[in-house]
Order: C-alpha cells, then sequence, then structure tokens
C-alpha cells in the first residue's frame, strides 16, 4: 500500500542515514588502489581512532558487526580456549553461540536480561580460574535487545581486581558513537563496532579497535583466519590501503559521518542521546508500562525497551504501528519475543523525530487496545522544554 | 551551530521533497531535442492534465509559480483591461500588483484577510458591470497567507448568475494536488500552479491550464509576451517537446510526483489533508489560540494559519522554534505580520510528521511564553485515533 | 532500446552536469525565506559576478535563457524602441523575434551565419543614426546555433567610435564559463546568460548582468515586466533574498559549479575549452570536411558546426550516431537544417571526452556512408599530445 | 589537482557503476526484518541465480570477494584437506595462500600467467590422486591480473575423465556477468564472486552459488566458520532474510544491477565484451606491442594485459596517463610489476567510453616515451565499424 511521507526507522539500528551521508555514497566508486586513495584510507581509519578513543590500532572490515565478533576471536584465541562471556541479551548469547561454532569453550554467566553485565560475578569467575585459563572476557557494551548498557570501565576494574591476565574484548556495535566509549582510558583490548548504529551509515562495514597486548596474543593465536585477519591490514593500512577491495562507497560515508560527529562534538552527541533517552522513559513511565532494564545505572541512552502487559502481544502491536503510522520498531527478540518491543532514539535525530517517534507509539498503544495511560507524549514534551535545552546542552559541552 | 537529525520543513511551501523525486532529478540531464526527451515531455503534459483535472491544455513553464501568475494575465488581457480581484490575503495583493504593473485594470473587493472570496459579493460587482467591460475575475483557491479557501465552484455559479462573460482565472498554487481542483467541471478558464507545494517538488516548474475560451481570447489579447506566449508552446507541446529549452531535471521529478499522487490516489491525497488540516485545528483550538480563517466553510487542509495572543510576537516564536527544533513555520505576510504564523501540512506528508511539527509548536510555544494551553498535540493524537484511519480512509477512497 | 554505459551528451548545452552538481541539487528543499538561505543567495549572486566579471549588479531568475532575453529588453525599452541586432545565426534571429513580438522595432544586419558580428558594419550602422533613435545594439557573443564569436570588444569599440549612446547587450548563454567573457572591462551594458552550458548545470536558471546605464535606462523604460523587473530584485538580493520563490535546488547547484570554476581556475577552463576547439577543428580538416564558421578569428571554443559534404543528410548521419554509439549532437538549425550537425566541447569535459566524442562522429560518418578521409581522430590525438599537455597549460595558467 | 570531466575507471574492477544503480543505493536505509524487506530480500536472491544460471542455491555475503574464497573453503572442508589449484596468476595465486591459512594443503599447477588453466594437467593430477584424497579443484575463470580465462566446461570435463569425486570450485568473481558462466550447465559445485566487475556495483557484497553435492560436503566439513556459514543462511533466505544484518543499500543496487542486465540480455551483455575484447586486442597489436595471454582461446574478453617494451616502466606509463588524462589502468601484480598494464573494459561499457579508453592509452604511450606504432585506436575504430554493430548484436542476439 501506498505510505505518504517519510518512514521512521525507530528500530535500534540500522538508524536513519542522513542525506549527506547518502549522497556521499552516491559518487563513483574509484581505484582503491590509485594515489587518491590513500586519503580516503588515512582519513577513515584515523578518524575511527577518534571515534573510539584510541591511539592504538583500528582496522575495518567490508562486513557487517557480526564479522568483527568473529574476528576478535579468530585474531587473539586458539581451539579450545575458555572464554568468559555474559548473558546480557540476545547479542550476547549470539556472540557466545559464534564462540562456540569456532571451536572455543565460551563460559556463559546467566542473568535475567535486565541488566547490563555485573563486575562482580565476573571478579568472582575469574578469581576462581586460579591458573588463568580463560583467555577473554566478552562482554556487550549495549546490548541491543534489551537497552541495558554494562559498565565497561568497572569490569576492566573487576578483571584487575582479580589479577587476571584475560584480554577485555567489548561489542560496542550499538555503543560507539551515541554514548561514550573509551578505548584506551577504559582498558579495553578487542572492541567490535559496526556502521549502521551511531555512525549513522547503512550496514556494511564493521571495526575492531586493536590494544597493544590484543596485538601480542595474536602473534599466537592458531584459530585459522585469513579474511579477519589483522597482520595482512597492518602494512596497507598504513599507507591508507587495504589488503583486499575495501567497500569504497561506504568508506566515502564513513568520511562524512566521522565529520558530522565531530561538527556537533562527541560530548554533545552523548548529551543529545541522554536528553532523548530520559525524554522516552518518562513516556514509558507515564503509560503505565515497564522498562526492560530494571537497573537505572545500566539504563541504555540508544533504545529503551518496554515490556507489554500480559495479555498483550508486542508484534501485533508493532503491525498496528507500522501499518497505520508508518514507524519500525524494534521486536523482542529469543527469550521475550512477543513480549518487548524496542524504540531505538539514536544516530541522526532529533528532538521532534523523538515526538514523532513517540506520538506513533502512544497512537499505535490506543489502536492496538494495548492498556496504557495517556500522556507519555505530553511527558516526554514536559521534559524536553524543562530540561537544558539542545542549544544550552551543546553549548555546554563545547 | 551544528543540528542533528532532520529538518522539519513545515512552511506551506515549498513543501517536503520526497527522495523519489530528489533522486529522479539527480540523474543526468539529457538532449532535450532528442527522440528520448518526447516521452519524457508527453508524460508530463498528460500527466499535469490529471492532476488539474481537464481534458483541455496544460502547459508548463520554467519558472516559479508568479510567472505563471504573468503568463495568465499576459496570454488573454490587453492593456487597460479591467479584471476582478479579490482580496483574500497576501498573495491575492500581489497578484493584483502584478497585474497593475503590467498595464491592467485590476479593481479589488477588499476583505479582512480571515476566509476565502465570497461568491455574493462577486455576483453583485458582476451584475453592475452591465457593459461587461470586466475581462476577468481572478481569485485564489488557497490563499497560503491566510489558510482560507475560495470555493472556486461558487464562484463560477456566481459569474454565471450574473450572465457576465468575464474569464474565471484561478489561482491554485498552494491548493493543487492537496486539496480537490477541478478544472473542467468547475468551470476555470485560467489556472495557475506551481510545482512547490502538493506536487512535492523544488521551486521551479509553473503551469497553466487554459480552456477553450481563455485559448480564444489569447487571440485577441495584446499585452505583449513572448516567453509566456502559449501560442509557441501548442506545436512544440503535441511532439512532446517545448519551444524553448525546458527545466529538464525538474521534469524527471516532475513525472515521478505524478506517478507517487496516482499510486496513492487523488482522492486518498485529498482525505489525508482533509484529516491532518481537522487534526491542527484541533491542537490549535486546545492551545486556546485562534485560527486566522474565521469561515469554518473555509478552512484550508494545506495549511493552518495561528493568530498569536495580544502582546506575543509571533517572530519570536518562529525564531525559537527554529533554533530548538529545527523546524522552519511559515511566517505572518505584510498586514498580519508577526501577529500569525503559519503551520505547513501539505505535500509528501503522514501522521507522524504531523505529530513531531505539532510537537515542535507546542513546545516551541512553552519555551517562547506564549500563553496557551498544554494539550494540543494530544488532541491531535486523540483526532488521529478517533477518526477514521488512514489506511481505512484510503481503503474507502479506493 | 537498452543501451549500456554512459550517454554522451555532445550538443552545445545543455553540457554534461558533474556529478557533485547533480548531487548538491539532490539536497532537501530549504525554507528561501529562512536565516540559513541567506548565504546560500549571496554566495551565487557574488559568485556570478566573478563569473561574469563585474562588480556591478546581477540578477537570477528561475527560468531558461530565453527568459532572461526578454529580461534584458523590457527592462531597458519601451514599445516601439529601435534596436539594432546582427543575424549571426539562429539564435540572433530568435531573439530578434522576441524583441518583435514585445514590440520593439529590431533592426537586423543580415550575414551569412559563417561568423560572428562584423563590428564595421554596426559602427556604420549606428553612424548612420544620426538622431540616436537606436536605443540598443544586441549581440551574441558565442552563437550556438553556428560555432561563431563575436568579439564583444570591438563591438563596444564600433559604438564608442561611432559615438553613438545605445546600450550593449550581449547574449552570452552558452559564451560564458567556457571563453573569455568581460563585462565591466569591455563595457557591456546588459548581459544574457543560462545555466545549462559552460556554468554546467541542468537548464532553469538564468542571469542578467546589468551596468549602472542600463540601470538608469531601466528607470525610464515603460514596456510593462513583472516577474523580469529588476528593480523589484534589488532589496531583496541584497540581503540573500529573492522578491518570488526562486529555484532553491538548482541554486544549490550553482553554488557548487562556481566552486568549481574556480577551483580549475577561469583561465584554465578557457585553455582547457581553446585546447579541445583546436583539436576538433583539426579533425574535421582531417575528414576533409568544412567548419562553418569561416572566420578564424571568429572560431568558437564551444562547439563546432560542421558542413555535410553535399548530398550526405546531417540529420540521418545524427540519428546513426546516436542509434550507434549513444551519442547526441546537435541539428542545424533552420536555415542550416540538416546541412550541419554541431559537436559540443564545452562544461565539464576532458581530453578522453572529446576522443570519445570525435571517434563517435567518424565512426558514425563511416556508417552513415558520407563522405570523409580517415583520420580524423588521430589527427586530435596527434594535436592533443603535442600542443601543451592540460597539465602545463593549466599550470601555466596559475 | 583539478580534473574537469569525468574519470575514466579503467581497471578491471571495480567498474564503472552505473548512475541507476548508485540513486538505487541512495535511498534511506530500511529495516532489514520487516515485512517490506522480504520482496528485496528474495529478489536478490531468485535474481542472483539468474546471473549463475542455477537452480540450486546462491547466498549473499556483506564482504568482498575475498570474503566467499574463504566461504567456499571452509563450508566444504577439513583441515589438511588437499585441494588442487592452479597457478593462471596473481588471484590464484592470493587464493591458494588464503586456502593456506586456513589450513588446508592446496597443492598447486605451476603456469607462466600466459594461459587459462590447462585441462589435461588437471586431469593427469586427478588421474594420479588414486585414493581420491584431493577433495577440490579449484580454478579462476577470469584472471584478473592477466586477462586469461580457464575454460570452466572442459575443467569439469578432465574431473569426470578421470573419474575423480573432487568438488569443482570456481572464481568468477571478475567474469560473472562479463563473459557466460553456466553454474549448472558446467557442473560447477561452488561458484564465488563479487559485486564490482560485471555487476556493475561498489564493492561490498560476495556470492557464493553451491550445488547439492557441495552444500552435502558442507554437512561434514569440519574448517571453523560462523559468519560464512551456508547452514545459517538458509532458513532466512527462504523468506527473503539474512541471519545477520545484510548490507541493505548494497542490496537495492544489486536488484537494480540484475534488472539493468536482463534488460539488456545476458547475450547481448557477452556480445558486447566479446566485441570490445577483440577491438582492444587489434589496438594492442596495432601498437605492436604483447598481449599477456598468448593463447587466444583463453583471451578474456573482461581486460586485456598489456606487456611492456622492455625498458620501459609500466608503473610510469600509467602515471602518465592517470596524470594527463585521468584514467585508472590496472597496475602489475607481484610477478609482472611494472612489466604489463590491464586495460578494463567489463561492465557498464560502450563503443565511445572503449574508444577514450584506447586513446587515452595511445596518447600516454606516445607521452611517457613507450616504443610503439601509432594507429591502434584507429585500428579499434576500423573493427568497430567493419563487424557487427551492437544493434545488429544485441537485435541478433535477442
Amino acid at each position: 500500500m501506498y505510505k505518504s511521507g517519510r518512514h521512521f526507522l525507530q528500530i535500534p539500528g540500522p538508524s536513519n542515514v542522513p542525506d549527506r551521508v547518502l549522497r556521499a555514497m552516491d559518487f563513483p566508486t574509484m581505484d582503491h588502489r590509485g594515489p587518491d586513495f590513500a586519503d580516503i584510507g588515512k582519513k577513515a581509519l584515523e578518524g575511527m581512532k577518534s571515534i573510539f578513543k584510541t591511539e592504538q590500532d583500528v582496522v575495518i572490515f567490508p562486513s557487517s558487526g557480526t564479522g568483527a565478533w568473529e574476528a576478535a576471536l579468530v585474531n587473539t584465541l586458539s581451539a579450545g580456549d575458555r572464554v568468559l562471556m555474559y548473558e546480557t541479551g540476545h547479542f550476547a548469547t549470539l556472540w557466545q553461540a559464534l564462540a562456540k561454532r569456532l571451536g572455543l569453550q565460551p563460559e556463559f554467566i546467566p542473568s535475567d536480561w535486565r541488566s547490563g553485565a555485573d563486575p562482580e560475578k565476573i571478579e568472582a569467575y575469574l578469581r576462581a580460574d586460579k591458573n588463568h585459563e580463560i583467555k577473554a572476557v566478552c562482554v556487550v557494551h549495549n546490548e541491543t535487545s534489551t537497552g541495558s548498557v554494562t559498565q565497561v570501565k568497572e569490569v576492566r576494574d573487576a578483571i584487575d581486581s582479580a589479577g587476571h591476565p584475560a584480554l577485555l574484548m567489548v561489542d560496542s556495535i550499538s555503543g560507539l558513537a551515541s554514548i561514550d566509549f573509551q578505548f584506551d582510558a577504559w582498558g579495553v583490548d578487542v572492541a567490535v563496532s559496526g556502521s549502521q548504529k551511531g555512525l549513522m551509515l547503512p550496514p556494511g562495514l564493521s571495526f575492531n579497535a586493536i590494544s597493544a597486548k590484543a596485538r601480542a596474543a595474536s602473534a599466537k593465536a592458531t584459530l585459522p583466519k585469513s579474511y579477519w585477519a589483522w597482520d595482512e591490514m597492518k602494512g596497507p593500512n598504513e599507507k591508507g590501503y587495504f589488503p583486499y577491495t575495501p567497500a569504497t562507497n561506504l568508506l566515502y560515508g564513513l568520511n562524512v559521518a566521522i565529520d558530522m560527529l565531530h561538527e556537533e562534538g562527541l560530548d554533545a552527541v552523548f548529551a543529545r542521546h541522554a536528553r532523548h533517552g530520559e525524554a522516552t522513559r518518562q513516556a514509558v513511565r507515564t503509560w503505565g508500562l515497564d522498562i526492560l532494564c530494571s537497573d537505572p545505572r545500566h539504563y541504555s541512552n540508544v533504545l529503551t525497551t518496554v515490556v507489554m502487559p500480559t495479555g498483550s502481544s508486542a508484534d501485533a502491536f508493532r503491525k498496528t504501528t507500522l501499518d497505520n503510522f508508518d514507524m519500525s520498531l524494534g521486536s523482542g527478540l529469543s527469550k521475550v519475543s512477543d513480549r518487548v518491543f524496542r524504540i531505538g532514539h539514536l544516530g541522526h535525530f532529533n528532538d521532534l523525530m523523538l515526538m514523532a517517534t513517540l506520538s506513533g507509539v502512544e497512537m499505535g498503544l490506543k489502536l492496538a487496545s494495548v492498556p496504557h495511560n495517556r500522556g507519555g507524549a505530553q511527558a516526554a514534551m514536559d521534559y524536553l522544554t524543562n530540561s537544558e535545552r539542545p542549544t544550552e546542552a551543546i553549548a555546554a559541552a563545547q
């Protein structure tokens, strides 16, 4: 059926791609081995370091984020290695399954999907590993299936407190460039990210940031690898090139997206996401619905996962919203299928796009006959006009 | 200052241009005299007939709508001719000034800018013109400066009742393709329109629809003309060409826009605008503000003009909204400068874009300290969910 | 029928539009009365002054070049005014016909279409006009129908030698930004141009440059005008705005095109066109065909018009070339219809695009069985490699 | 330095991307799990089957072609497996190195890089493998580093004659959609391809076609894999979805590219490439230079690799051509570095683009003082006008 006006893509990624990025990607493909390409390659690699907040290495893969998960593991580990993972939600579970397929031995700290990883449990687990057989601790920074954030610095501290040498690997696919991430300052060893969330690009690029310690580990790791091999990247990357054909047009877009993030300022970007996260939570509370994340310290400013009242189908509600208001919302995945829906408020976004989104949710709740209180959108407006205004927040951040 | 997310262009034109139209315009310019161009030219000319609802002639100018105003007059009239015009607002006043500059004698029925033209006054005026010296009656279908609609069919009936031979000329620059317009059925002689409103294009194309009677009048009209001359269009147009270089890339976009209007269905397009017009008025009433148009029969579904409370500056409010929420609203023009603002809800638009718009207005009213009641956006949501849903309206319209 | 690869648009305008310009036009339309628009308007108006090489006024119309012809006349002249025009070709003839339609009295110095205007004839004509009844001398700088250039400075000198006060009006629609044009230094009073030639844009914008003398004349001119009226432009233009809705998206493109011209450097642009003009003429001579322009001092570097051997149809040849090689060539117009074809080598162009073009002509001549000698493309290559290389020419020009 | 006009990207891939494909990729990213996406996914998967000429399975990876090499191996083989590979050039060598990195035992039939694989050598090798320890025969269909084609059907016949059960894996990264490839009819077991060659897309997508026999082998293969795992694709693919986020915007472009290939007709596409390959070879011979491929039965119609005369540097020549004529040519890789250059004549291409290319090569040879005979471009023109014209070829192909 014909839909007038713009679609609202309010899943927690892919996020809305800015016109500047789309237009940049619309230029003719160039010779990726020619002299003009080197500037593009260097800018992308250096730019991504500034986003990861690292002075160590970053590599870029032509792949979706799943590829960078695999790259993190195959470059640093060997068959049968034990790795400690944490069940923060669906994506943590998928990463764990991937580790298993690759022949690793993931050990999975269970959780109820309602918070980020608990550093105390990690510390306890590591302390019990007297022989230091666990080679890596893998956590998801922003769990896209639940809207809970793991405090990465606390995990680092837990590992250190336990005096354990495991590598710290962090999936920040949906966190990077929306909420703060400090690769160097937090002591992360391998970070994993993707293009289609806070980086405001279409899917098709993924990233690893790599610490010196991870680099050293990669020299001894024996899992077979070639496409994902970090070692082959290093030489060409130093000159701005890649060992195989890169996704040229996505790189055009990446360089514009990095420019845009720095034009706004990363702190302003994070303040904007925080503002929209809180406005959304105020709306959800007003509707009388539960936020899946039960620990306010772990609330995600990237997305909000809303629990449906008993007896209401999240998928029926999402269909109502899509059919009537041309807005895509995120579904509940695996364990919480049909029981929750997810509101993405990340990336290229602003107050009125948020109000459109929350209005669409409120109207959808009504049309789908989901029990709720009116006034959630109104509460968000109240918050947006009572809290520091974006102009002030950005000025303050500068 | 950096603005994240999409700009909301909620002036009453130019309206938001769909991506399909922008991408179509982004193709290489072609030879406007080559064989492949003929199909494009024919499709544009035939397509515009379907939008004007006419089987008579349509011409397309590379110009803004002002050019088509001039074309309507110079093709049909001679120096010193008397024309009856009606002061529905700023644009009617501009058209009248243009007529005066061209050496015509416009006679202007005054009005308070709060309604469309009154057919009874027109009829009375024409009855008084016993010698039929008035050559044309010119009215504005949708007055973009006020948000009032003139009932064109009633004007036609008034002219007929008066037994007067004057041509009926109608400016439907901002009405066409948003609210119903029936060139043939309503007995219009010359219609004027432009690309940047309901047609969802950037500005740069304008249109005349021409009745047989107007065509006959043009044979005797002596105002000098060349660029606007209808007679030079006819031959080339029949083969899909133009007498001088057309705005090729805008024509690419026009053909896509015409396709989109027919894919949605003109009746569905009008129903959508009606729904959004009423939702907006409910919001305005809830805020306790006045709608400039005082006659509900003349409410425009294209835009709503809101009167500021005494003591509040409309321009200060608009600046607040632009600075804080990246939304452009229409200003008050001439007589109502700084006293009203205008909300455009036309063109490529949908429920959530409307809710973003109304939320932005409500938050702007608050930040600019304009006295108002909360709840306007909520009222619009109530209307949108209580009234027929778009899916049903469109189904019903088919 | 499906055509693989790029179309070659080698008519003498519209010329090939660069991707940077097309992509710039593909951004969302904005509020032409909002604060952000002022920068765009100012940049366009100031930028066009730099291209016309003037410190006097420039106006921009949303129209094709024909509109700027009309604007030049209606702003400066009154009904019945005598104007001296010169029959350099089809477009000079059309401008003269337009003057006649507007109620002026054009006097037309005849010519064989094989050269630019002869300044001596103009001088003689003006000397004979003892009473200075002739109000304007109108010449075409680069006659697009023939490929002959009028030496504008010589015309200025001729007017001055005759001691005649007539305004000098110059159509440089297809000359501007491809061959040198110096509005101020040459003493031009009104220049006319359009977007779709050397400016590398799609059609839809036209321009007047206006001397102080022309501005003074406009205060007394009585031809009716409104859309084209210069006086209404002045106030808004000073702040970067326009009196009616401008063709916003074309202005986006214009600003990028102006940037590109200055990045290359106007002198380098002219040197490039000169190089391609000469290479083309060498090819034509090798083929044993005649160049329509018979005076080497008047050769155009924008296009080359080639005379067909007796008995061969230019249109049949052009069709062969279009069908077999997907290249559009310019047709012979009116007097030289079917007897000549025109090769455009203007705008966004380079050596290899020229070689593609000349190869297409040579292969088309063969397939269409037009008597000719082989080797024209080879001669062009010899010239391109023997003459100063573009890199050197541009370096030399800096 | 500023470059006017279009760049000529005449490396053997990435090839020139059509505007239709770029514009399709420029649409907003959508929800890859929403109902509208299924049509896009199904069309891409079914469309690729039509290009591979298979009714068996095709999978699409968000990756460059190198990824699909890896996927072919890790899905079907186990650590230590012997595979027979054939040194047709640089890319065959890279694939072999990749196999080694993954823990396989590639055995490499050496060659002089001047022809495709010799089926007799393969047959002899396989006959010697009495115990059928060799699990796969891997050949490169169109060796992009040399311009030699392996006759895949002959390799299939060789395997069958030897009565050997090895899988036949074929890299047709640069062959597919430019020269004929028949997955089912030729009995291929795994095909590997990429988006940036005959498919006319930017890089970023890769493909495997998979026979039932390969599918069966994959059930037993034990190399670790997850991102590349075929088994996880099957379920989601059947409904038009993917197991992880696909490169949505590249898929938009892929569907348009598939449409374009079928609009032209695959046979017409192959005929066009054959015509351009032969025209290029005629030019090279006229220049008095050697074609690297020494066996006319193995000539590639995708690219032509030209051997430099002794004492001339291919890289210096390529730099001259890039600097002076803004054309990228392919470099000699590894063994033939600086000794050969490669002319790509593939993808979205036509006669005049070829003539531009060959003219650029000929002028570059002159400017770089490479010993050669004049007239190569002329010879190509003679061939193009003497051979069947494209219009006829395409008509004949229908």
